[in-house]
């Protein structure tokens, strides 16, 4: 599933840019940089500036981690069920109700349901500031210089946008330092559940089937936006296809890849292989073993961990895939003849060789520095998921306690010095989070944290320092039990009191959790200042250089790596080949209960119960789910598929086993998006859910 | 449940002696030096020679890692369904049927099926060969030498022993080097399955009731030994009981525990702690996500994968728990302080002080020894379930392959020379497991592999000149394909010619496994030469005059830790307290029906089809599984629990989760062994399976 992994690895993806040699269907697009030459060439069609502009505004961005899109002038909004599921199961916890198994469907506006902490997200402009940014940062200046003032220009242009506009205003960094862009959103936090499938028809095949291809799932849930009580009244909405997309058709993916590593140097993508991905990996395997062992206790155990479980399993499947491509002497030749072609013609010319060719050492030596903090770092302060997390913490509760005494002790510096998170134009989407009133349950808590203290241990050793003071004398598995049920983060009033007591009610607070996010916070913004100064502002300022090389030898009309912002991708609809066997572009509705019978209608091919009752009512032969080269990524899911026309005629929810070298390459002999075809979405609303008037407000032209 | 786990982690953990102030109904005893005057004294009980001598050839020992017993005239042997699973699998296999499944019962002696591949072992004597093994080594040679030596006089005693008697011969090594006695066994290989529940009915709770109790497991089955084609006639074996055992009686456990670490050293027990236990629980939980993928494609994927996810998961939860313990400040504590206490007894007299007082130092030396070559040790030979094994190459072919190259380089040595397992007296079990018919699955094989090189290039690296030699420029899965695909080792008559050939068969070979394992077998040679010379000799060496020093302060009548032989165990049936709530000693027949309800009748909770068509018939109040303190390990898994008469009133087959520090510390606080009741026993097998004849074989009193 495409749904953005942020928070095991994060760290250490920066975003590149793409080699010279653009491949057929490639590039993630901005949408102020649109590849508008190559669609001409290749497919005659030349997006206007309104069309762009319109299917720009048409999109939306979830925050837990994936994409949408408006689909009716009521704010009504479509995306994958594995990106609604955060939202469905914090709904399910609050109902105490197994909304993942039974599904949900609103059929009025009253009965919509409002999500607990749910903010999406729609790209309202886009403004080049890199000349603004490099202007602040002096040349020749010390990298701890370059990274303060970096950061100063940066937390002030998004203050100074806020002030002007009262939108969400994020400073985006492209080509890793070769550009800064201010993406400005409009922002939507009240947004309501209007229809869920079951969860056994959306992810049909469950982890067997993720990430494979023939697939037949109704990967699919809608939301409504709010303003003021009542439903949005949106401009820009994609309209439905009549007939939905055929085999060999042009679409376009209009969604927010999470991250690419396309043009990372060979040993930048060595400290993946060799480093990050195999820690990544065995906490994966941890925590989904983990989980598993929590939820197979009870069903109610297996209903809270649910969500989180899918993450890592997605996660591995995705991790995996990715560390066999690092692994595949095919792909990494592939990649040094890349990167010898770049380095030969820096080389071979004076005055590049002077600018750039020592760039690829400097990411090198950033690597090495890296190296030196990176098991420190993933435990204590971990760049990721937008913002830095603690791998030895795995804790609602820790994360609540360390917002708050950062919160108290950044908002009395002065905005340019803070913390970016903590900057003022991101303060109320933090506070969204903080206040949240998500349930947060104590059995798993001390589950989940006794597991990471004892990986702290294993992984610093019991001497060390800091494990001592963490662990204060007692077991990983006692300590977690005493933090958690010492502390009462878990109620959100106790947040929000303490939040506004400020300073001084937090440090006299005598909380567990608290206190122990106390105990860590020096060691871990130290460890972050070093990480800022030592690895990521140097390899900023390589890796800016390295763009710049690359814009000198194959010019411009590149795209940056993603960067969870809004791109355009396009692609044709097509099958593929598969050890000599013919893959066909699209499944049908009907081959969903030969899948079924296939692997003996068990679970996770067991059809749901709706899909078994009303199966005369099906059209058999109506397209289900179907593959394009489109180039897409983790954070895609949810994405529309459109058109030329601009409407909607699929929903991206997967990409084959084959796709996930994307992080690195980009190939289309096997390599596939894939997504629910149109025509499925009405059938399967029409004849298993009877969703009426859901299927009228989305063929409504106007 | 208590089945050994030898094959992921047994490496590091020596066998050792306990402290000297024994706990309660500590120990695992010798049956050459039993605890009589420990009983006597606080049970009032004089186990006599024939008692000792009729328990243990009524004990039997499974190879493939488990304990049983026979109890008729008639060769009957009873053990757990999970000890006799390897078996049940494999005859599945080979039947094509999911005998795990549906269970097994043969109504007459030409139904019972021949195990494929078992062999059953039955002590006969035990003779103290101390001196002549410490004779061999010479005083003040060097470790290697000293190692060539003890090798050279093992493999003597063994050969000399085999042509007297013609009973296999094991020298073990007890005390680790403390003492050294010759095992003589009775073999059998003719084992054939007489009756097995459903997987559904032994291991009822699955892995969430694993290592948990209160239970209501029938994890028992029956087999037959056979010879000359009939069911042998047995002298020694266990009556049944009238009534079974009862709460607070004495009982006893005689089986084969696999290993303990008592006495390890502090050092020793941190190196377990930080290196051993952390990289195993990597390996474990990456092969366990790995096999139930596997098996999530198919319910004929799920039946191959079957026992060997088991074994992870059993493994996992084992470990996990001993890991746990070492983590735990409070048993190191206890550890420590009685390590001081002898060190001080030590210190303390001058005579004591100039034999022992290095010899902790020398065992941390040795561990520091054993660091520098642990990884490459795990990954190409490992110490550990009775031989060497190959972390990196996890595959049956590659196993194959090693055994055919080395049995014929081995072979062409004088006895005394050879590594310790291709010595002539350990080669007929050798080819038993060579020539095994069991079947080897290409597709799971390659999953594993592919799995497994993948591993080898995380943990040396991809530029390692081994690893680029084994890889040969492929991606891990390419190169495990090519490998597997390309071997006809699976072909059992291919593997015998191939050793009938003998070296000149096999170099001429091109086959792919054995071009891999050629490859590879220098290198592991050179690793196991520094592990037995610089590692595994000065360890023994040290740890002999650790318990010297033991003896010398506070005297003999003590047992060695475990080493998967014979010992007896004693304890009371007894509850326990946790959480302020008693748990009562036993739990009944028709608690199961209340288990499965509070677990919505769920798999692994769902009760077999059999269970519920006769519950109507069953007495309900019948004593199922019930708690002891008798102290038991991972090896005991079906070991019989016996009372004074020596008849059978219960079946070992696990512990609780509060056991799993008896690794390191005896304790009857909360630690219990858990077993199946032999009430249970008989009440299931005549009114849930209706096995009259089975249950007259039993009861029958000649």
């Amino acid at each position: 599933m495409r749904r953005i992994w942020l928070s095991v690895i994060a760290a250490a993806l920066p975003s590149l840019i793409v080699p010279g040699g653009l491949s057929a269907d490639e590039g993630m697009w901005l949408f102020n940089d649109s590849p508008a030459n190559l669609l001409r060439e290749k497919y005659s069609f030349s997006p206007t500036k309104d069309w762009l502009e319109h299917v720009q505004r048409s999109s939306v961005r979830f925050n837990s981690g994936g994409s949408g899109s408006f689909v009716s002038a009521d704010g009504l909004v479509m995306t994958n069920h594995h990106v609604g599921a955060d939202c469905i199961q914090k709904l399910g916890n609050q109902l105490k109700k197994d909304l993942m198994k039974a599904g949900f469907q609103a059929n009025t506006h009253d009965e919509e349901l409002k999500c607990v902490d749910e903010e999406l997200n729609v790209l309202v402009s886009i403004e080049d500031v890199t000349e603004r940014v490099n202007a602040a940062v002096k040349p020749d200046v010390s990298p701890p210089e370059a990274q303060k003032a970096r950061r100063a220009v940066i937390n002030t242009i998004e203050k100074d946008s806020l002030d002007k506009t009262k939108l969400r205003s994020d400073v985006v960094t492209l080509y890793n330092g070769g550009g800064y862009h201010l993406y400005r959103y409009k922002k939507y936090t009240d947004v309501r559940m209007v229809f869920a499938p079951e969860k056994a028809a959306a992810f049909f095949g469950g982890d067997p089937d993720n990430f494979e291809y023939p697939r037949f799932d109704l990967d699919v849930c809608f939301f409504r936006v709010y303003e003021d009580g009542k439903p949005a009244r949106i401009e820009h909405y994609l309209r439905w296809s009549k007939d939905g997309c055929q085999d060999g058709e042009l679409i376009f993916v209009s969604g927010h890849p999470g991250r690419t590593s396309r043009l990372d140097t060979i040993d930048h993508l060595e400290f993946l292989r060799d480093t990050v991905f195999p820690l990544a990996l065995n906490v994966i395997r941890r925590r989904e073993v983990l989980l598993k062992n929590y939820g197979d206790r009870s069903s109610e155990n297996a209903r809270r961990a649910e969500d989180e479980l899918f993450g890592y399993q997605n996660a591995r499947k995705a991790v995996l895939g990715m560390l066999a491509g690092l692994q595949d002497p095919t792909i990494m030749d592939r990649k040094r003849a890349d990167e010898k072609a770049l380095r030969d013609k820096v080389a071979a010319d004076a005055k590049l060789k002077q600018s750039y060719a020592d760039a690829w050492d400097q990411v090198a030596a950033s690597l090495t520095a890296y190296k030196d903090i990176y098991l420190q770092s993933y435990l204590l302060e971990q760049p990721g998921g937008g913002g830095f997390r603690s791998g030895a913490f795995n804790s609602e509760l820790f994360q609540k306690a360390r917002m708050l005494i950062r919160l108290a002790d950044e908002s009395r510096k002065p905005n340019a010095e803070r913390l970016h998170e903590y900057a003022e134009a991101g303060l109320e989407s933090l506070k969204q989070r903080l206040f949240s009133t998500a349930e947060i349950y104590p059995d798993l808590e001390i589950v989940k944290l006794g597991d990471s203290l004892g990986m702290l241990i294993e992984l610093l050793g019991a001497k060390n320092d800091l494990v001592e003071k963490v662990l204060s004398g007692k077991s990983p598995q006692e300590r977690a039990t005493e933090l958690v049920l010492g502390s009462k983060l878990a109620d959100p009033d106790v947040r929000r009191k303490l939040a506004e007591g400020g300073q001084k009610a937090i440090e006299e607070s005598k909380d567990s959790m608290l206190e122990l996010a106390r105990l860590v916070d020096a060691p871990a913004r130290a460890i972050r200042k070093t990480y800022e100064e030592s690895v990521d502002e140097p390899q900023r300022q390589a890796y800016s250089r390295l763009a710049q090389a690359r814009f000198a030898v194959y010019g411009k009309g590149i795209y940056p790596d993603a960067t969870f912002t809004l791109r355009l991708a396009f692609g044709q609809v097509k099958g593929y080949t598969e050890r000599g066997q013919q893959i066909q572009w699209a499944t049908t509705l009907g081959g969903t209960y030969k899948h079924a019978q296939a692997h003996g209608n068990k679970v996770p091919f067991e059809l749901a119960r709706s899909w078994i009752e009303r199966k005369d009512r099906i059209k058999f032969d109506t397209p289900f789910n179907f593959v394009s080269t489109a180039d897409i990524i983790g954070g895609n899911s949810g994405s529309p598929v459109i058109n030329r026309d601009a409407e909607v005629v699929g929903l991206i929810f997967d990409g084959n086993i084959q796709s996930l070298v994307l992080d690195f390459i980009y190939t289309d002999e096997q390599a596939r998006a894939v997504s629910v075809h149109s025509a499925g979405i009405i059938e399967a609303l029409r004849s298993v859910y009877n969703a009426e008037a859901l299927v009228t407000e989305l063929l409504r032209k106007k």
